[in-house]
């Protein structure tokens, strides 16, 4: 029986500063998701939380309050290390693809529980229904099952994995309360924390595709999730990473697919293939193996069987021909001179409008329209020279999408023009952009 | 036709403290009255004012946004000077009955939209309610019949005034966004300002029993009405006045009126004397009667004249008895002392439970149930002797008002009892308190 309190008093609380209780968060999350709190109640604390803040102990409580609004997964049966993995969201961003198998590879189990895109992120289900027969929706049995035999899953989220956070991130979204360290970091590990591996890893991501702009705010969001799983009991550590440009060379469905698939088989952009590498580190050493060495299992195709294996586990055809948009056009290089910026928002809004995202969840996508980067950060460019290529089934979008990458979206600084050669895309071998750009280990 | 606008735009600009625009002060106060933001929407926004606050032409333009929400009233036709007086409520509050009678009597024309009372406040309405045959409700006809042939008149307000406000206020009462002068100023200044006076005098009340229950707020919320009044082309001016103890010696419907009546007819405890002389001062001068004698008005019966027309003029019996409630008991002295202190939020609620007042909008009253006080602040008390009088007609009521009592309600300071004498109370010729704390002019 828990205590019983006044909606009004435990806003007044949060409103002039002062630390919730226990009982008052354990009774205001609870009194919310039955809907004895209501709507505009939940709205005018969450401002205040937004505003006032809340204290480490108050965090790992409400984050609690959250897991225990719904269900949480166990994985004791499987009698294997689970690690898992969860970006905050960027542009171009088929990090899990690849990552995922790798560490699999390993014989860790890697239980991944996604979500679709919205506005200019993309989700990582919806990339991989961009392979013929794959199947999102497994329920647990299904999941061990395939975390025995394979290793891996990629899979949507159940409605169970706490609920009350779901009900409260669509109020946040439409009243202006999303933007509250202590919120994003209670909603985002309330669902890590209620999927039951014993480890996890952060990619904390930062810059103008990311929902945190600054790396101040980055690192003090990822500081708070480290902490919140410490306190749960969980091991968590967390890299915070650059996306203020695109990550690797394709932005869409389909062509994200095509790219994690040239990383698994040995290839692919140095950004994807670095970063890949980063996070199969920081999960391996997790899960007690410091001597694996994933860019070996990249190239000895190891990483590449679990990935075949786990797609098939889930209906799909590793070998199927990946869908291409119908129609594209090339986006050319006005002026000559050196790439200093592919803003990744601007790419990621692109992205989206051509038909790779959603504006509303309910909005069907396109899976082979995106964006493929045809030069890269720091290249020299000539004009007239193709930058990218726009993909889409329904060509009126080219041009809301070269409305979105007009301005400042894609930065030449103008310098002597020594040579009309084309710059070429560096192949992973090439030196990778520094992406990591701060680590906060486990606490 | 209203520029438009996104909601958590408009939020989300007030969460981060930036000033309000005119086109999104106006679009959100409409919207909202129209049901297009929504109840949790207009809540955070709510939240984000009371924590980050409104400048002077925000809170004046959100004041004239909720005017614009319903009817304003207009006096034009009478050809007369009106004043009108608000006080923000107290316990004992009963000034309005002796002070538009008064001041009417001079020739000035006196609407006072008045409301109920709701928890340890009591309202105007209630106590008038008491007279026999008396009605609250009105239409602009007869009130403006009323002004003409008698000078005051005391009704319910419309719900046609301001109806953005009536809106936003019950949202506020459960949202915890109560507590923010802008809001507060706005709230009754948008009604008081529809009510279309030339004139209008502020009883701001401050302390235990009151809304503010410090000095430098009290002065605050009153200065932001001054202002916002000024801003409105109408004459306002304010006197912050102690409301730490009751006023005057009765708390409760037909005790109220009762007192006050004696007031009318030259009697009445010196407190609420000396308040309707100070409240009715400011009135005059607002209506250029600088040379007008209230004080003599009250003694000469020119006063209770203007009050007997008025009672009759809304089918009220001046001379009928008021109700008396069923049963009484005496609240005794424990100690001998002087009386130091009255509660005046203990006295409200001690009321309240006795059946004065209400705890939700649909509840009857007790039209006799209150509390008589038996003596005063300041006066020496001797163990034994009753300090007051609690009237119900449900007698299981007295210990719910006991309770309210208990505590620190009742203050006596030990002293040597160098008599047995009780106190009484002082009458009208008395030295009354120092009730107005300061006054706030016309700017």
């Amino acid at each position: 029986m828990t205590e019983s309190f006044d909606a009004v008093d435990v806003i007044i609380a949060k409103r002039d500063g002062r630390r919730l209780s226990e009982a008052q968060i354990d009774w205001v999350v609870d009194a919310y998701s039955r809907g004895q709190v209501a709507e505009e109640q939940m709205s005018a604390l969450a401002m205040a939380i937004v505003l006032n803040g809340m204290e480490r102990a108050e965090i790992a409580r409400w984050t609690d309050a959250m897991i225990r609004s719904g269900k949480r997964m166990d994985w004791g049966q499987l009698g294997r290390v689970t690690v898992d993995k969860h970006s905050t969201g960027g542009v171009g961003d088929k990090i899990t693809l690849p990552l995922a198998p790798l560490v699999a590879s390993f014989g860790l189990a890697v239980p991944q529980l996604s979500g679709r895109g919205l506005g200019h992120t993309g989700g990582t289900l919806d990339k991989l229904e961009a392979i013929k027969g794959w199947r999102a929706d497994l329920d647990q049995v299904a999941m061990e099952a395939q975390l025995r035999g394979v290793g891996a899953v990629i899979c949507a989220a159940g409605a169970d994995l706490a609920p009350a956070d779901k009900k409260l991130y669509a109020l946040r979204d439409v009243t202006g309360t999303v933007e509250s360290i202590p919120l994003i970091a209670s909603s985002i590990m309330s669902k890590k924390i209620a999927e039951g591996a014993d480890h996890l890893v952060l990619d904390v991501k930062c810059g103008s595709g990311a929902f945190m702009k600054d790396q101040d705010r980055a690192e003090e969001l990822a500081r708070v999730m480290v902490e919140l799983g410490a306190d749960a009991g969980m091991g968590v550590s967390a890299l915070v990473t650059d996306m203020s440009a695109p990550l690797g060379r394709t932005v869409g469905n389909a062509l994200e697919v095509r790219e994690a698939i040239e990383v698994l088989a040995g290839g692919g952009p140095a950004d994807v293939v670095g970063l890949t590498l980063a996070l199969a580190r920081e999960m391996l050493d997790a899960g007690g193996l410091a001597q694996a060495d994933p860019a070996a299992a990249l190239a000895g195709g190891r990483a590449m069987d679990t990935w075949r294996a786990m797609v098939a586990a889930q209906g799909g055809d590793p070998d199927a021909a990946l869908p291409t948009a119908r129609h594209s056009e090339e986006l050319i290089a006005p002026v000559t001179g050196r790439l200093t910026g592919l803003d990744a928002m601007a790419f990621g809004v692109a992205a989206w409008r051509l038909g790779a995202g959603r504006a509303r969840r309910e909005d069907a996508i396109q899976l082979g329209a995106g964006i493929e980067l045809l030069a890269h950060l720091g290249d020299r460019v000539v004009a007239g020279q193709p930058l990218a290529r726009l993909w889409t089934d329904t060509p009126d979008r080219f041009e809301r999408a070269r409305q979105a990458l007009a301005g400042g979206a894609i930065g030449i600084a103008p310098e002597d023009a020594d040579s009309s050669e084309p710059a070429s895309w560096p192949a992973a071998e090439g030196a990778p952009r520094g992406l990591v750009l701060a680590r906060i280990g486990p606490v």
